[in-house]
């Protein structure tokens, strides 16, 4: 049996992770370039990650963080990116909220034809409420959302299993394209979804695209332990992932499912240097970039309350619970706690990462706290957030990724073709 | 002044666009396979062809012809064909009926950016009822539809405005990434969709994407005139691609346009030999391979009325108009009607090209009918419809462009590198 092997996402939301990472030096500063996603598509590969993963919002706001408002959109420029890559898993996010589940399903199945057996859905159910006004809609409740949600999924990978995998025959002597015994219907008819089918598409090279999760509110983590086979998680710290890991593979068993068959990725923002000093260095530099603005108005996004009538040099205010309240506002509100912080200690940590992990040293000390992480029950693996592009990528792929690998922690290079494959995921039969 | 010059678009629904095209030696017989498709891309681009235009359905009929039922799904694909191609315009089918004004203006102006200004929306308000029945809805009457459409591109085009040229000003020094001065919400609130903006994808390299219509009815063409830059056409014969070029460039003052700023396409499927002889010959292989349920039944949705009722050998029926009733089936009737055709005659024809006028013949023929065409007032160009691919296209490029490139009728290589440059459209501006 082979070892256990750490697996890698590349996530990728317009400029980079940190909220001022366009601004350093040398760093892509537009989104909306496909030459730029080329670059990254082409590192992340050589760095042998198992997927790249496109974050989405479906709104703009002009005032806030250029991450947050621009970019190219997720499944055309996986797409386009499908041809220039090879090997890599290619994930878009597309919501169960704002989208429709016959359309959802063919886009990525198209997707995965184009890329031979890699495309990978992020379901996502759209928590920012601006975004209802895109589409001429009240913006569901948290509760509603995973509701609909849950059958949203169900619909989508009804529909990838209409097409038996050989029911397009093709034969030219006979005439015979499709043999109709071989292709069903959906006839799903539920409380918020009515879908024919079949799909217009023949079944998938997967089988079934991967599913990505990234819910950390109790219907969220029910939703992804029912229907994900990758999660993403937030945390700040070793004692809370390990927590989360331990719920949520928990979870697994009452929904039939062994824990070895979701791969559990926490977000983590490396910045590397080649010493601990260096990286510190960097750190800092991004740091001075951070417009007070921003990091309010991104902590004000994430604590669904405008934060700006707070003292900065007070305490992290008591805010309780509300709807647009992300896993996020948990997880940073704890760290908060625990060491004491001033709403400004909070929001320099906001503008670092959007509430994610920041990992910071030389490339030893992020190799191994991430070695510790996945070999002490706290991670399957990693989303890896690089803080701007390219070289907050270059710098995880040229020196972190070599120590994984020199450890015998991670592949030296892909063994299969597909994202399945990569993930150590059989092809599914047909329901 | 430059010579007025032949506008080409290549057509792609599936395996071609002769009903049984896929049986013929050689041909393409998969849709799911992106090597064909860039294969595709690749021989119009040599052609020189102004673009590329995939054919859409929002449904699956086993039963039916593999060109009705199964493909890529078009956004991916051009997106994934915006990479192996430089000059070729890339037109996307998208729905009004079914899909939204947001996610379609997204979309499109995404492709643009990838394709560096080189993206067509193909507006259809689908006219197959069963796709109502995929996204649980009831399917909207032709006018309902139509009214409908009007709404939804006025919506598109405004979000394609909503950022100015030089909203991104991505300031390194100062930390101004957008000037909100320069980007504005569309504030739509019509009768149809309510749509905020605005739109999180800044300007198109071409302003606005190009818009394609081929509406045959008044409100089709009502629409088209008033909104698309690009109109493809059915016609049997030169007499009523006249009438319909002159009725359609008619009603576009009215709109405050001139007519030579839409460019009209009409369809042909080009059956050509190196003599007529050899054509024929084609055409006639191509037949033999027909299957009678395949052509019934494409002639039953063309008419809205299922024929296999009719006796074959009798005279075509009156059938009246219905709302599923399309402007093939006007132009196809009043064939039948000119030359007292049969069922089976008629559904020989519809065999053919769906509909489409067939024009069989050698490269000579072939180039003098469409020089006639184009000189005589009947069209700017045409939508070609290879009935196989490749040697289908292969045939149009090698043997056929040359001669109207000869003649100066056709570029002998793109000039500029937007779809617009090819077409000769201005950037508009932000309206």
């Amino acid at each position: 049996m082979t070892k256990r092997q750490i697996h890698l996402g590349l996530f990728i939301l317009g400029t980079g992770s940190h909220v001022a990472g366009w601004r350093y030096p040398g760093a892509f500063d537009s989104f909306q370039d496909l030459a730029s996603i080329q670059e990254i598509g082409r590192i992340a590969e050589r760095g042998k990650f198992d997927l790249i993963f496109m974050g989405d919002n479906l709104y703009a706001d002009p005032a806030a963080h250029p991450s947050y408002t621009l970019r190219l959109e997720p499944l055309t420029m996986l797409s386009a990116l499908a041809v220039t890559t090879s090997r890599i898993g290619l994930g878009a996010t597309a919501s169960t909220t704002y989208g429709d589940p016959f359309s959802t399903a063919r886009a990525f199945a198209s997707l995965d034809h184009i890329s031979n057996g890699r495309a990978a859905w992020n379901a996502v159910t759209t928590s920012n409420a601006t975004s209802g006004a895109n589409f001429g809609r009240e913006h569901p409740d948290h509760s509603l959302r995973y509701e609909i949600a849950e059958e949203f999924v169900d619909v989508v990978k009804g529909l990838w299993d209409c097409w038996a995998d050989d029911a397009i025959v093709a034969d030219r002597a006979s005439g015979l394209y499709i043999d109709p015994a071989k292709v069903r219907a959906l006839d799903h008819d539920g409380k918020w979804f009515k879908v024919k089918g079949p799909l217009n598409i023949g079944r998938a090279p997967q089988g079934r695209p991967i599913v990505l999760q990234a819910g950390g509110s109790a219907p969220g983590q029910r939703l992804a332990a029912r229907t994900a086979d990758v999660v993403f998680s937030v945390v700040q710290d070793f004692a809370e992932a390990k927590a989360q890991y331990d719920g949520f593979k928990a979870l697994l068993p009452a929904f039939g499912r062994s824990p070895s068959e979701v791969t559990m990725l926490p977000g983590v923002m490396p910045v590397v240097g080649r010493t601990d000093r260096e990286a510190f260095d960097k750190l800092k530099l991004l740091q001075s970039f951070v417009s007070g603005t921003n990091a309010l108005q991104i902590l004000s996004d994430r604590f669904g309350t405008d934060m700006s009538a707070y003292d900065l040099d007070g305490p992290v205010p008591d805010l309780g619970e509300n709807d647009a309240y992300h896993a996020f506002a948990k997880v940073m509100l704890a760290k908060a706690r625990r060491e004491n912080m001033t709403l400004r200690d909070l929001y320099n940590l906001t503008a670092a990462a959007r509430g994610h992990w920041v990992l910071c040293g030389s490339a030893e000390t992020v190799a191994d706290t991430l070695q510790h992480w996945f070999e002490n029950g706290a991670a399957d693996g990693f989303n890896v957030m690089p803080p701007y592009f390219p070289a907050g990528l270059d710098d995880f792929v040229d020196l972190v990724v070599p120590i994984l690998q020199e450890r015998g922690l991670f592949r030296a290079d892909y063994e299969g073709t597909t994202l399945r494959d990569h993930l150590g995921l059989e092809r599914p039969e047909r329901m």
